[in-house]
């Protein structure tokens, strides 16, 4: 158990991700809820969490939720799909009180939503492979809408391709994203899940390729709502003092902590966030292990 | 230090990697080296290591090897390049007189010969961020061959296509590969190192890519050959019995060990090794934390 509900609406919002790609869900609450600070965790040693099994992810989640509860954060927001899909589920189990948000029903509830009554309506998801295997989107989706057409892709590439710098107007990525869209088109999707917060740096092009009359969802975006929903509901939104320093979209409302490459993190983060940030600082995986026993107790080394 | 040379030439080859690319390596050693067995450990739950830090994934390589010492390995292979190129040379001070084995200097070898010594003689090298970045192959390089021409190009993209499943006839995969290699091409390069243990199974594509006249050099054969080297000079090769059985190629020579999702690397791995494994053994990395102190003492938590 993580502790109980923190009910100081100045605490702030501890959002982590394996990664660079929960900067999109930032950027998305800075944007929306003017008073909040944001605590961020990239776990850039043991990225990608894509192609990982549910055992390994949880484990991590579980350190970094641990680490993070120091801080007393209001609100624990899982910023990555496959970390909400793997490990979200179990992990509120251990919760107690405490709020905490992921991308994955927020994202399949817009969905649900756009897609629309009509019967041919059918709904495509995009995503990690982790994720899709969980059919976490299949069945937060199907929750709300019995009987909409759903077809669900992996699409293992664009992480690693937004990674290394490129953008949509690359021609490997362009190549790339029509293999993965083509099938899901010739069957008709009228609504696209990014079901990866590394995604929406793709919008223009994936936009391009399926048309205008597709509706793209971005579960980044979605994800912001739902905890500004959810914060309003239990009386913690931050005061917004009437300080225009406060209400900028900027590095000062932000810490962020990573298990390595500070360097380089720094680098990128802007091509999510928008903004220039301050150098993170280095949390190394060790420190996780031995703040907490994660599954190490039921096991012993063997040779 | 992780112990003294064994002198029991029956004892096992340990070989690790971050994943599945350092079957490749396996492969080599036990089709050039017909009585050796191996055990294999790929750190699947902490891949890719191309695009960490030396620090991280010096530890990562030290928590492997100190596991791995408990079966006493006559040697031990870095079967990797990013971990060869950031993390052998620091290792390596600490290995007493272990036998020690990486990619980067046999593969570095072979292209300074490779090349020839025509003045013009052009080495290109392509491998991961983290191997580009250590200049461990421009350094090898030169230190054999002090004035020849050496192009290195990161090319990220390979490794996740590779583990996707995909091959040199995917048309993605012609378009990357043609966007990496066009510009070394254009500067007239005969020798081409494939500087990552993936890149071999797109060594046809390749290869069609840059012609007939530029030599190819993998560097997990090449590290297999200075294996058998190494093992000679210190009279350790494997007594080779006349048992036909222990002469294939096969499983029975080879056990393997992986920290996360042993499924999905048996149902790999015969890509990389062109046979079918047994399932590997789960070690999740909480035993390797658990196993040995890295650099947790110097680090304590803070929020």
């Amino acid at each position: 158990v993580f502790g109980a509900r923190v009910t100081d609406r100045n605490s702030p919002i501890f959002v982590l991700d394996s990664g660079l790609g929960g900067l999109t869900v930032v950027r998305a609450i800075l944007s929306q809820l003017p008073g909040e600070r944001v605590v961020y965790f990239g776990d850039t040693a043991r990225l990608p969490y894509g192609s990982k099994t549910k055992e390994t992810v949880t484990a991590f989640v579980r350190q970094i939720i641990n680490w993070g509860s120091r801080i007393r954060p209001k609100c624990v927001v899982i910023a990555c799909n496959t970390a909400s899909a793997l490990a979200l589920p179990g992990i509120k189990l251990e919760a107690g009180t405490m709020i905490m948000a992921g991308v994955i029903e927020p994202g399949a509830r817009a969905a649900a939503t756009a897609a629309g009554t009509d019967e041919r309506a059918t709904i495509g998801v995009i995503a990690t492979e982790a994720t899709v295997r969980s059919q976490a989107y299949q069945n937060a989706i199907r929750r709300r809408r019995r009987l909409v057409h759903l077809l669900v892709q992996p699409t293992p590439l664009l992480v690693p391709m937004i990674e290394e710098g490129r953008t949509g107007d690359d021609p490997v990525v362009e190549l790339a994203l029509r293999q993965y869209l083509q099938p899901m088109l010739a069957r008709g999707i009228n609504t696209l899940v990014l079901g990866c917060t590394h995604y929406p740096l793709l919008t223009p092009a994936i936009q391009r390729i399926v048309g205008p009359n597709v509706k793209v969802i971005d579960s980044a975006r979605k994800c912001a709502h739902d905890i500004a929903r959810r914060l309003d509901d239990a009386d913690l939104l931050a005061s917004c003092a009437d300080d225009s320093a406060m209400q900028k979209i900027d590095a000062k409302r932000l810490s962020i902590y990573v298990t390595d490459d500070p360097d380089r993190f720094q680098r990128l983060a802007p091509r999510f966030l928008g903004f220039e940030v301050d150098a993170p600082t280095l949390v190394p995986p060790e420190v996780l292990y031995h703040a907490i026993d994660t599954r190490a107790s039921e096991l012993r080394p063997s040779a």
